[in-house]
């Protein structure tokens, strides 16, 4: 074990791991970023011959035929502590957690600067779906070409059963009930799917001959919060117990998710215990074949408080959307919905993945809102090849 | 709780859930096979008026303004039920697993039978990789046109940042060591995505001027288990930890999983216990700081006794491809390599998602394998609409 002094704390580490972790251009692809070193050669017992604490970082020596020099910078070590951690999570933006009052001033952007080429605009539409779950872009031509070139500046649109940029109208032509006029309660899109599709982007071109047909947008993580506080063993089944379901409204396609078994209303990460992703879809929910029997009516009674928690007034924010403002929705988080409707509707939009969205917010975060270890790493020779940082959070 | 007798155990359900699991024309759409019921509109304390069991399955009459008759087939209920639990698993193929000697018969379908518009070819091959996690086709026209035909017969092909169909040569144009001459080791696709790619096709188009190409093809569920027997701590270490992943060799886009504490190295459905995804990758891997202090060493035998299962002679398949022949790959069970080679690669191929890989797979068992639930419940009226029973096993 090693141990490092930090202004208030002492990080210890292991040899292996530190071995498993050097970044010189022999063990780790500066333009890849892949390693490079065999990790299965490092001997069980490896020990350095020599550790200096320099001005940039921890430098240690290894034993091998010519002896090899790692470097782990200050900041890098700091941000990667497992004992004690001391930044279990990501840099990221503070969350904004809303309910119906979002509604005196939701997150919006212009169309105008979300297109211009400097990605200013680009990245504050994106912090903005990063911190609310949701942001408007206004002033957007009433197209499906401008919306279509709207969505493609987040990424490729992912291709999905329903085509990859779809407009839909009210004719059932996708065994779903989104193409009906029929209200739909707050759900997230994809439930049958692997990964849901990260953000929906949608956008109404026109809505003639009738009425209805608002938007809901509900808080999943806003939700799961006011659960949690009030209603804890209903959220920790809601956490755990895998709920099925299936896109079965087209004789060409029947989709579920693998495993088949599905995955939990709320989802965490592994590691951090932080809530992740919400995936709720009454309606395209299988079979619950998998409940032990001293659970069912204590599942349906958590699925019902959370139907109450996320049907409270106080959870929704209606809107009624207008040609000329598009929305952007991060499906992992906010829930959508809307009200009934007649006469026609035109709606057009597309999905986009949870990784090509998450990959272009976190290049453009290198851009214009650099993480503390990169400032601090920037002047270490060999620290940036290929465009991009070596000690990047993300590596 | 009810209780219904089969031949040889009786089986118990709630009431709750019988009156959510209703599929009458009124509580589930025919068409669309979603819910209309509102599940949180049952009161909780419902009871059946009257109980029957008829000779397609038991019928249950429900207090409400008209009372409401629901009717539960026998071979759906048996299927489905949780007290006992009857049947856990889907009524899949057996899976096969294989090592080195499966050189002497790997699975092959011929380009023919798959391209035959009778589907039953393209039924034989994607049944090949369901039971080996991968399959030859022989007699693939020499072309990207033919490759790309072929791979479309399984699904869209799914857009990544390395394309839609993608041919690479050894010239580094994608910031990855796969377009190098480098040797690579037994590995998965896509560790840094949330939904690693499900299929991956490949076929070598030409090979000149050199030697060396070598393929490999290991069965992840093969090794999983023998690591399962032999060194059962190992393996529940690799089915916790979370290991984080990125795809980082361009400037243009950084990728890595969501959560970004990443997935364990063996996935198993969170119900039936069963593995259902390999994932590795020791050269994306991202910093392990999430570790606890008492885990790292134990962590890191975990996968040097995996490497060595992995790289055992017994498990490896290798093979040398030839213009001709594609092959396709489950990346959530079979891993791929390579050995070094120098001269001219020309390889093309796609990535296919697991969800419509398994869609399709669905869709051509309902014709030429059909569930025993299916075949029981044929001739119940109201069964079946759009193409699709309403009692499908996935439903």
């Amino acid at each position: 074990m090693n141990s490092f002094r930090f202004p208030y704390t002492s990080v210890y580490s292991h040899n292996i791991w530190l071995r498993d972790h050097c970044r010189c251009p022999k063990c780790f692809h500066p333009a890849t970023k892949q390693r490079l070193l065999d990790t299965f050669e490092i001997p069980t017992d490896i020990a350095p011959l020599h550790i200096e604490a320099k001005v940039e970082g921890l430098e240690v020596t290894w034993p091998s035929q010519d002896p090899h020099v790692s470097l782990y910078p200050w900041s890098w070590l700091q941000r990667h502590s497992y004992d004690p951690s001391l930044s279990g999570k990501d840099a990221s933006q503070e969350k904004v957690l809303w309910g119906s009052t979002i509604q005196k001033s939701p997150p919006t952007v212009a169309y105008e600067e979300v297109m211009a080429k400097d990605d200013q605009g680009l990245f504050k539409w994106l912090s903005n779906v990063d911190r609310f779950g949701f942001s408007f872009v206004s002033g957007v031509p009433e197209t499906p070409e401008a919306t279509e070139a709207l969505s493609e500046r987040i990424g490729f649109i992912r291709e999905t059963q329903y085509g990859r940029f779809w407009e839909i109208t009210s004719d059932l032509a996708k065994g779903d009930t989104a193409y009906t006029t029929l209200a739909l309660g707050a759900h997230t899109d994809n439930t049958y799917f692997t990964d849901p599709c990260g953000l929906q982007l949608f956008h109404l071109l026109s809505h003639t001959g009738g009425t209805g047909g608002a938007t809901l947008l509900v808080d999943g993580f806003y939700v799961a919060n006011i659960m949690k506080e009030l209603h804890p063993e209903a959220y920790d089944l809601l956490s755990r117990i895998p709920v099925p379901a299936h896109a079965a409204g087209e004789s060409s396609a029947l989709y579920r998710p693998s495993p088949p078994s599905g995955y939990p209303v709320l989802g965490h990460d592994a590691f951090t215990g932080e809530l992740t992703q919400v995936r709720w879809n009454n309606d395209d929910r299988s079979v619950m074949s998998h409940l032990t029997s001293d659970l069912v009516e204590k599942w349906y009674d958590a699925i019902r408080t959370w139907n109450k928690c996320l049907t409270s007034p106080d959870s929704q924010y209606w809107v009624q959307l207008q040609p000329g403002t598009a929305v952007v929705v991060d499906n992992h988080r906010v829930l959508h919905g809307r009200s009934a409707f007649d006469g026609r509707r035109r709606m057009c939009g597309a999905y986009i993945g949870v990784d090509e969205y998450r990959s272009k917010l976190a290049v453009l975060s290198e851009k214009f809102a650099p993480d503390p270890v990169l400032v601090a790493t920037e002047k270490i020779p060999l620290s940036t090849a290929n465009g991009r940082s070596i000690w990047n959070a993300a590596l």
